[in-house]
């Protein structure tokens, strides 16, 4: 099982934003879409190893947790229009502590950032960043979850707690975008057959 | 300077697709969109050492090339939708075997694959497809071309046209959309320096 989590900081938490500008008025919801499609797809069908989860922390309400199976999900097409349709409907409502199921593999709750990383400390944890150790040189246990900021990247306190569990590891000096980073990840784990 | 090419086999060659359905109107144009985005951005700007040709298959006038020089093309956003609308504009009107220039950066013609192949045959091609060399043991000469089909794949005559000039290279078994060779080729030339 791979787990990839997106710290997105100004993706809007509520479903009044529009698919014809998912940049401007979703909070870059677009690159939490493309990230989705980066994480969970290959040619010709899902990821079923693969989960996600995409904290949202914009206007009016963060943190919005959604949380999406590859293993479970279904009716899910790679566009990013199609991922925000889900995103939205995941997004109407009143939202809890408690996850609550949106369709089969996809589940939504307010739990934050910090509480989502409590929940997956028993697991080996990497924090994508620049500076960190280069991948190529460290081993990737099984089990892995990456933290991947979105193009502001991670608020410092989040950063320093979710590296109380994790260690920053790196893909070179170019920084990425989130769904890049998601693909080269995937790619390497492949290469390693993890 | 990295140059890339996909064959979009079923991709409209007219303006008449819609934005909110670039999958099923479009042709997997979507997918086309998606290529553009992993081939020219990384996170703060875009790749001025790149460039794209998309091979437009679909009816009802193909082939239509669309030129996109990540040196100077402007006023481009990553997501498949603001990509969509340049396609769209690219798509209009009379098109010709001469290239017609739309922005500073986009260029369209109704040149052919093969014709593309040839005009850029003192390249270094590389096509990619899971039974290619391994790209890990393989050396990538300067100025490459990579030539990448969509999940239909190139036809039988055009990929052995494009094996005249080229030869076949894989990223592993697993076989990616072309999106994701794009952005796994990008960071493997960026870790080589290429």
């Amino acid at each position: 099982m791979r787990i990839f989590i997106i710290y997105a900081r100004k993706a809007r938490t509520d479903n009044k934003f529009l698919l014809k500008d998912l940049a401007g008025s979703g909070g870059k919801m677009d690159t939490v879409c493309r990230f989705v499609t980066s994480c969970l797809w290959v040619s010709h069908g899902l990821r079923r190893d693969v989960d996600i989860y995409l904290v949202l922390n914009g206007p009016p309400r963060p943190p919005i947790t959604i949380h999406i199976s590859g293993e479970n999900v279904k009716r899910m097409d790679p566009n990013e229009r199609s991922i925000a349709i889900w995103i939205q409907k995941s997004l109407k409502g009143e939202i809890t502590k408690d996850w609550k199921n949106i369709q089969e593999g996809i589940k939504v709750s307010a739990k934050s950032f910090q509480e989502i990383i409590k929940s997956l400390s028993d697991r080996p944890m990497y924090v994508l960043e620049e500076k960190g150790e280069y991948i190529e040189d460290i081993e990737i246990k099984e089990n892995p979850v990456f933290v991947i900021g979105d193009h502001l990247g991670m608020p410092r306190n989040e950063e320093k707690f979710v590296l109380r569990y994790g260690e920053k590891i790196s893909l070179g000096k170019q920084p990425y975008f989130a769904s890049t980073c998601a693909t080269i990840l995937n790619w390497i784990l492949d290469k390693r057959k993890l």
